[in-house]
C-alpha cells in the first residue's frame, strides 16, 4: 500500500485510461495494461481512503442495478458494497418478479430499468455463448438509449461473471498476488499453476480458469494450465493467454499432469470446472427445456469428475511447490476434503493454513468493482479523489 | 422544457395545490386541474435539475415502502428511482416473507412498517373492488396512526395501479403528450383514440383504459374509447370522462369500430384489457380459492379475445390517422406481432418506428412519482426547489 | 421524554457503558444495568432528534446485513428503519440466493459478506440450541476477521431473536412500560404477569417469555410467570430471573394459574409459546430432515394447546387486574378471538381498547435497535449526539 493518497493520485495521473470513461467492463483482455493498472491503483486508493475513514461517496443519488442469473453470495455482496461505497443504491432485477416472462425484449427492459441507473452489474455464466452476449445486448441497448436522449446517462456495464471471463474475481486475485509479492516487478519469472481439481459438485463454469489465464499472463509470469484430458477451456482464450505471455516476457504452457504444474510453482490455483463440451451440451438442453437431459448430463459430469479424484491439492503436492510455500489461491467457496465434502479440491489442513490470505484475496473484490465503476463515470478520477480528500467528509462521524 | 429552474418555480407559485400537502394520490379525477398541473410542473423541474446535475435529495433518511401484489418491472423500478432521487430508501413488503399470512390485520401491518416511512407505494390491480379499497384501508390506518401519535409522520400513499386507475402511468403518458405537442394549449380539438387491441395473453387490468379516459378528457381533446362488444369499462369512470370532457370543451365518445376510432386520430393508444365482467368473476373465484375456476376462466378469456384478432394496430390502420402520423402510445410491454407473439396488439414495424417516443413516454414515470411524493411532503415545494438550487449540491461529484 | 437533547447527553455521560464499544448484543442479561439504561436513553434521544427533524445520520456509507431464518415483518422493518436512520444500507442475506447450500462454512460466509458491513442482524429462533449458537459463530468469525486485518471494522451483532432471548422486542416493551409509568422509579413493587395464552397456531418460540422474565425482573417489580403444566421455559433463564429479582428488590414467582397471575397485576403480557420439550424435539427432527415428523409434532402441539383454551385474556380476567386497568402488552401479531381466529389469546374488545398503546409499544423497536448499533460503533456516543445537534442537518429539508 502506498504512503499517502497523493501517491495514488500521482500514479493515476501517469496512466492513460481515457477510453474507460463512459465505457464498460466485459473482459480483461479488452483492456490495455494502463487501464488494468488504473483499476488496481484506484481499488487500492479507495481502500486507503476507507481505512482512513474518508468518505468516497461520489453520488448523491443513483441506482446500481444487479441482475444475477445464477446463485451468488460473494459477488452479490461485493457489488452491493461497491455501489454503497460510492453512494449508489442497489436495485435488484429479480426475473421472477418482473414481466420479462411476458415477452419483453432485452432492449426494452434494459432501458426501462435504467432511467436513473449509473451502473448495471450482470452475472450470466451458465450457458456457453449466452452470458457475455446477453451483457452486450444490455450494454448496446442502454448506449442506444443514452444516444437517443431516452437515458440522461449511460449506465456502465460491469461483468460479474459470464461464460467467458470473471473479471472482478481475477482482478481481485491479481491485486492480491501483487500485494503478496510486493509489486508487479517481483512477478517476472514466477510460476503460476492454474490447475483443475476434483469436486463432487456439479459442473462449475469455465470463467475462472479462463479469466486467470486471460489476465495473469500479462505480468511476465510462467503460467501453466493443468487439467485432465477432456477438460479443455476455450481455444480462443488460450490464444489470448499465449499472446499476452509473449508480449509480457512470460510464458503460457499446458499439461495434463497436476504434479508437473505444481512443481516449484510460486502460486497455485487449483479449482474445479466442467468440461467445455459438457457446458455446451447443457446450453443446448436448456434451450430445448430438457430438464431430464440436464439432470442426466449432471450425473455424467459427476462420474467423469470421479475418475480424477487424485487431482486434489494435498499437503504432499504443496510440499513440491517453491520452498513448499506457494501462495494458494481460490475464488471460494472451495470443496474442502473432510469439511465440505468427503473428497474435494484441497486438503483441510492446506485450506486452513491459507485461510487468512484467502479471505484477504476476497477482500479486494468490492474495491475492484468500485474502481471499475469509478473509472467509467469520471473523466478525471484522480481529480475526484483529490476533491474527496479536500472535503474530508468522514465515512463514520467522529 | 422551460429555460431555467426559476420558470418552474414561478409556474408552481401560480398554482393552488395546498390540499396535496399531507395528502395521498389515489385517482387522477380526485385532483383539481391545478393539482395535476403541479405534478406535471414539478416532474419536469426535477428532471431539469437531474439533467443539470443538481441533487434533489430532500431526505437524509426515511423509507419508501413498496407493496406489489402483482408482477411489475417498470413501476417497481420507477418507484425505486423516484424514492432514490429524493433520498428515500425502498423497503419492499414481501407478503411471502412477512407474517401477514398469520392473520395480521391491514391496520396493524400498515402501522408496523411505517414508523420511519415517508411514502407507501401499492400496486393491487387484479381483483375488482379490492385494490383501491385496500389502498384506502392502508392510508386510513396510517392517518389514524399519525393522529394518535404512533407515527411521527403520515406516509403518503401513491397508487402504483389499482383496479380502477393507473395514475402514475397515465400522468406520465399525458406529460409525454404535452411535450410532444408543445403545450396543453395545442391539445384543444385533437383526437385521441383509446382502443382495445388483441392480445394472446391473459386478461390485463382495466386500469389503463380507465386511467386514460379518466385523465385525458380534461384537456379539451376529443377522446374516443373503442372496443368490441363485451369489453366495457366501469360506467362510473365513463361518467367521469364525460363530465371532464364537457368541462374542458372537448368530447368523450365510444365506438365498437376500431377503424372509426383511428380515423384522423392525432394520438392512438391501442392496448388489450380483459372484459369487466370477467374480471369481476375472477375476483369471486379468487375469494373462493377456486384455482380450477380461475384457470378455466383464463381459457375462456383467451378464446373470447381470439374472436377479435382484427383489433390490431397495423400499418394500414396507422395510415388512416392524421397525416398517417398519429402519436402511438403504449404503457409497455406491448404484444408485438411476430416479435413477442404470433399475432398481437401492434405490427412490429409500427412499434419499431415509435420505439424512441415509447421509451420517452416511459421515462416520465419516475419523475411523476417523485413529484407526487414531493407535493405531499412539502407545504411549499417551490421554496424547497429554490433551496436545492442554492445549495447546488451536484448529484454526481464534479 | 426529556426536555432537551442536552438532558439525554447528560444522562449518557452519567453512565458507564464502555464495554459496549465494539461489542455485540446477544442477551439482555449479559449487559449491566448502566448498559441497558444507555440503550434506553439513546433510543429516546434518537427519537427526540427525529421528532425534531434533526438528522441522526452518522454513516456516509456502510451496510447493515440482515439474516432472517424465520418469517418476520415487524423486526425486518425495524432493523431496516434503524439502519436507515443512521445511514446504513440494508443488504439481506437470502440463503436461497446464496451459495450457503453448497457447503460454505459459517466463518467464511460471515467474513465474505462483511467487508463493508457495520452491523449484522440475525433472527434464528426456531431450533433449541442452534440460534444463539449460530449468532456467536458469526460474531466470532468477524471478530477474528477484524483482528487478522481481513475486515477493516468489526460488524456488531444484533440479536433479532434467538432461541433464548428476543432483546430488541423486550427492550422496546420495557421502554414502553417505563414511559407509561413515568419512570423506572415508579415500577418498584408493581406486579407484572407474563402468562401463557391459548393460540390455534403453531408452536411459537420461547424467546419472548424468556426475554421478558430475563429483563423485567431487573426493575424491582414482582414478576409472575404463569403457564399450564408442560409449558416450562428454560430453567437457566428462570435462574437469571430469580437472581435479577433478588438484586433489584423485586420478586420472581411462578404459577400454573392464569387467574392468580392476573389478580391485581399492573401489567399483563399474555402470549402463546410452545412447550420447551416440543421445541427440542422439533430441533432433532429438523436435524434428521424428518418433515413428516415435524408435521406430526405440529398436530400434537396444536391438540395440546387445545386443552387450555381457557387461558385467554378476556374482559373478565382484565377486570381482576389493578383497578381493572392493567397495561396490556403484546409483541404482535396477537391471535385475537373472533378476529384473527375463532378462539385466541385475547378478546377482541380488550385488544381494541389497547390498540394505541400496543402500537406505541412497537414503535420503540427501531430506536432500540438503532441505539444498540450506535453504542457499539462509537466510543463516545454522547459526543456524537452533540455533534449531530451542532451540525443540525434537517432530516427532511426545510
Amino acid at each position: 500500500m502506498m504512503k499517502t493518497l497523493q501517491d495514488y493520485i500521482d500514479k493515476l495521473n501517469s496512466l492513460n485510461f481515457k477510453e474507460m470513461y463512459n465505457g464498460d467492463f466485459f473482459l480483461t483482455w479488452e483492456k490495455t495494461d494502463d487501464e488494468l493498472e488504473a483499476v488496481f491503483t484506484l481499488a487500492d486508493a479507495l481502500r486507503f481512503m476507507r481505512e482512513h475513514n474518508i468518505s468516497t461517496k461520489v453520488f448523491e443519488s443513483g441506482l446500481g442495478i444487479s441482475l444475477f442469473r445464477d446463485n451468488s453470495t460473494r459477488t452479490r455482496f461485493s457489488f452491493a458494497s461497491a455501489c454503497n461505497l460510492l453512494g449508489l443504491e442497489v436495485q435488484d432485477l429479480d426475473e421472477g418478479k418482473s414481466q420479462i416472462a411476458h415477452g419483453e425484449t432485452v432492449r426494452e427492459t434494459a432501458n426501462m430499468i435504467s432511467f436513473m441507473a449509473d451502473v448495471i452489474g450482470i452475472r450470466d455464466d451458465m450457458y456457453i455463448g449466452k452470458g457475455n452476449a446477453y451483457m452486450h445486448d444490455v450494454a448496446d441497448a442502454v448506449t442506444e438509449g443514452n444516444k437517443a436522449g431516452i437515458l440522461a446517462q449511460k449506465p456502465t456495464l460491469v461483468n460479474l461473471q459470464c461464460d467467458i471471463d470473471h473479471p472482478t474475481q481475477v482482478m481481485a486475485d491479481m491485486l492480491h498476488i501483487i500485494h503478496e509479492f510486493g509489486g508487479v516487478e517481483n512477478l517476472k519469472g514466477k510460476k503460476l499453476a492454474m490447475t483443475w481439481a476434483y469436486s463432487p459438485s456439479y459442473g462449475k463454469p469455465l470463467s475462472v480458469p479462463q479469466g486467470v489465464i486471460g489476465l495473469m499472463t500479462r505480468f511476465g509470469m510462467d503460467v501453466v494450465l493443468a487439467h485432465p484430458e477432456g477438460y479443455e477451456v476455450f481455444p480462443e482464450v488460450e490464444a489470448v493467454a499465449a499472446e499476452n505471455a509473449s508480449k509480457s516476457g512470460g510464458s503460457y504452457t499446458k499439461t495434463n499432469d497436476m504434479k508437473e504444474a505444481f512443481q516449484d510453482a510460486d502460486i497455485v490455483y487449483p479449482k474445479s470446472w466442467a468440461p467445455f463440451a459438457a457446458m455446451e451440451k447443457r446450453t443446448d438442453l436448456y434451450a430445448k427445456g430438457d430438464q431430464a437431459g440436464i439432470d442426466a448430463l449432471e450425473k455424467e459430469l459427476l462420474s467423469q469428475n470421479a475418475q480424477h479424484k487424485d487431482w486434489a491439492c494435498t499437503e504432499e503436492l504443496m510440499k513440491t511447490t517453491k520452498d513448499g510455500k506457494a501462495l494458494y489461491l481460490h475464488c471460494l467457496p472451495a470443496d474442502i476434503t473432510g469439511v465440505s465434502c468427503e473428497e474435494g479440491e484441497v486438503d483441510a489442513s492446506v485450506f486452513d493454513r491459507y485461510r487468512e490470505p484467502l479471505y484477504k484475496e476476497a477482500s479486494f473484490k468490492p474495491y475492484i468493482i468500485a474502481a471499475m465503476i469509478f473509472l467509467a463515470k469520471f473523466a478525471d478520477p484522480a481529480d475526484i479523489l483529490k476533491k474527496l480528500d479536500e472535503k474530508g467528509t468522514p465515512r463514520i462521524l467522529k
